[in-house]
């Protein structure tokens, strides 16, 4: 009864080599209730969830691709693995070949990612190096060094990275009996889309679930290669995360929307932000600033067409949590008021002194 | 079969108000097996395992305690709580009583609150108040005024804390069908040795569990009150979680210790830094200072009374994510290497040119 990990509890739907997995018990992720923040965007009759998928151990999505990629390296016999980085990946990678046993090398591009993702890449014993470019120069760069074959390549253009993912769809149709009517999340690289909408048509063709959700899919205004039809040069959003021009699985993000009848918009980095407060104010629920895309989207998408989301169940794909990038609130808060020690100046401070 | 949260899960063993529960699925937190770690740590035939609370909603174990308060503090009409914190309570209340629409103070000793921790109450909308003092002179503070009845206390003095921290014993029992030999925990203001020992004592009684843990409790060295046996006025310790110099449950934890025939212990900070790296590098499992001084304190014990722990099941308990001292990392590293983005830089960087 006790979760080992998603490797374990889906192994006969994933194409990953048959070991022992390299686990740290990823997957298994709350699906949250959001009553208030569904009353707060006036979705009538709504019932919206967020898969909070802060709460793999590295603090991000990534783990569930990262489990599969790296219990593949090890099959295969690899001895080093390498991956470029907004930040998630990158600690996620460290912590798995840490658990493996393997030498791990992170790309980051220099000066954009946030504290909390370069730490725990640090942490987990990487070797972090800073690269004078961009997270698209990074992918470039660490797909010509794993060409060479020296060094396994470990982003989500590992195949094993996308099955690995599909694992959080298989959960919500396990724990609401049913795909939801909509999908919403944040997209960048488009690794994580394409696995979600693999999931779901996999565990539909089998017959675990009888439908299939329309998927929403939320790029950053910035940085909206999808959206505007070619690729952006120099991306820029607050939303570190998707903060990428030239998404490796850009193809599959689109045929996941048109098979699913589905949307790909753009929102603006206040939306973002906006989204991303009412999530935390109003629900108790703090993620990074890239994951509150999907609920910035939903608002947008459901102001221009009510009547597709009216009623439904909607389920918002929250990717890392909001201790990924405590900056990103530090840095929009007023400091902390400093008060002596003592009672009266406390009861003034709250007002409820006499 | 979806998870609920703690108290949907066990509320016949759980003294808190019959409404429905304030939660955002906090519990049903990872039991990862360390073998490396005992391996390097000599533990011949150990089973070893971490109980990952940084995997709790806010990153840390507080979230057990706070669902159980602040649904109790909805059941007895309060509209606002308070809390005194280094940091992850805070941000636990802040967004517990976010999801349950109740105002939150929290006052933190100035200066001496890590930056995730901090974020997140600032985040969830609580109002900060730093005190030009300790812990332990906010802690005198919440409960004076609190005593006032004009704002609720969710501290762990607050008993409903202590009923909500109690079920990761259950949890772990549940996982292992059993109790484990030995449980190893930080220990600060001393509310959750307090909790697991009456979780555990409570399991046993209703027979659920045959057997109950001997109970390891690990002090900082610089903030050690119940290993010196005196108050300490002015704690200091790396392990800001636990840099407290009154526990306001001392008299419990002793207690937990005579009952359970086992010890609390002091280990110095560099003892943790050691235990807390070996964490992350060797097992990917990256926690908060504070959280490796159980892993600390077992080496110590295990070093001094070997045949204690030969061949024993053993639970550390992780109370806190790594993300939320990410400070502690970056102020012991290096910075990254910084590269062009140019093939043979990176290949000279990590050595697999030619």
């Amino acid at each position: 009864m006790s979760w080992s990990g998603i490797i374990a509890a889906y192994r006969p739907l994933l194409d990953v080599a048959a070991i022992e997995p390299i686990t740290l018990l990823e997957g298994n992720t709350p699906l949250i209730p959001l009553p208030r923040l569904a009353r707060a965007l006036n979705l009538e009759g709504v019932d919206l969830r967020a898969k909070y998928e802060g709460l793999n151990p590295t603090g991000s999505f990534k783990d569930r691709g990262m489990t599969a990629a790296i219990t593949q390296a090890v099959a295969d016999g690899a001895k080093s693995v390498i991956c470029a980085s907004t930040g998630n990946t990158a600690a996620s990678a460290a912590a798995y070949a840490a658990r493996a046993e393997l030498k791990c090398v992170v790309l980051i591009p220099q000066g954009k990612v946030a504290a909390g993702k370069l730490a725990g890449a640090i942490a987990y014993g990487a070797q972090v190096i800073a690269i004078q470019g961009s997270f698209d120069d990074g992918l470039r760069m660490v797909r010509e060094i794993s060409a060479t074959g020296k060094i396994m390549l470990v982003n989500s253009i590992n195949p094993y990275r996308i099955e690995g993912q599909k694992t959080s769809a298989f959960e919500i149709c396990d724990a609401l009996g049913s795909a939801p009517d909509w999908l919403c999340l944040p997209v960048g690289n488009a690794g994580n889309i394409t696995a979600y909408w693999r999931g779901f048509k996999q565990y539909h063709a089998i017959g675990k679930v009888t439908n299939r959700p329309r998927m929403l899919g939320v790029q950053a205004a910035g940085s909206a290669p999808l959206v505007l039809g070619h690729a952006v040069d120099k991306p820029e959003t607050i939303a570190t995360a998707i903060r990428i021009g030239r998404p490796a699985r850009g193809e599959e993000a689109l045929m996941a929307k048109d098979e699913s009848n589905g949307h790909i918009l753009a929102v603006t980095d206040n939306e973002i932000l906006e989204a991303w407060k009412m999530l935390a104010e109003i629900e108790g629920v703090w993620v990074e600033p890239a994951s509150a895309a999907g609920v910035a989207g939903l608002r947008k998408a459901a102001q221009q067409h009510p009547a597709d989301f009216t009623g439904k169940r909607i389920v918002c794909i929250l990717t890392g949590h909001g201790l990924k990038d405590p900056d990103a609130v530090i840095q929009r808060a007023p400091a902390p008021v400093e008060i002596p020690a003592e009672l009266h100046a406390l009861e003034d401070a709250i007002g409820v002194s006499g």
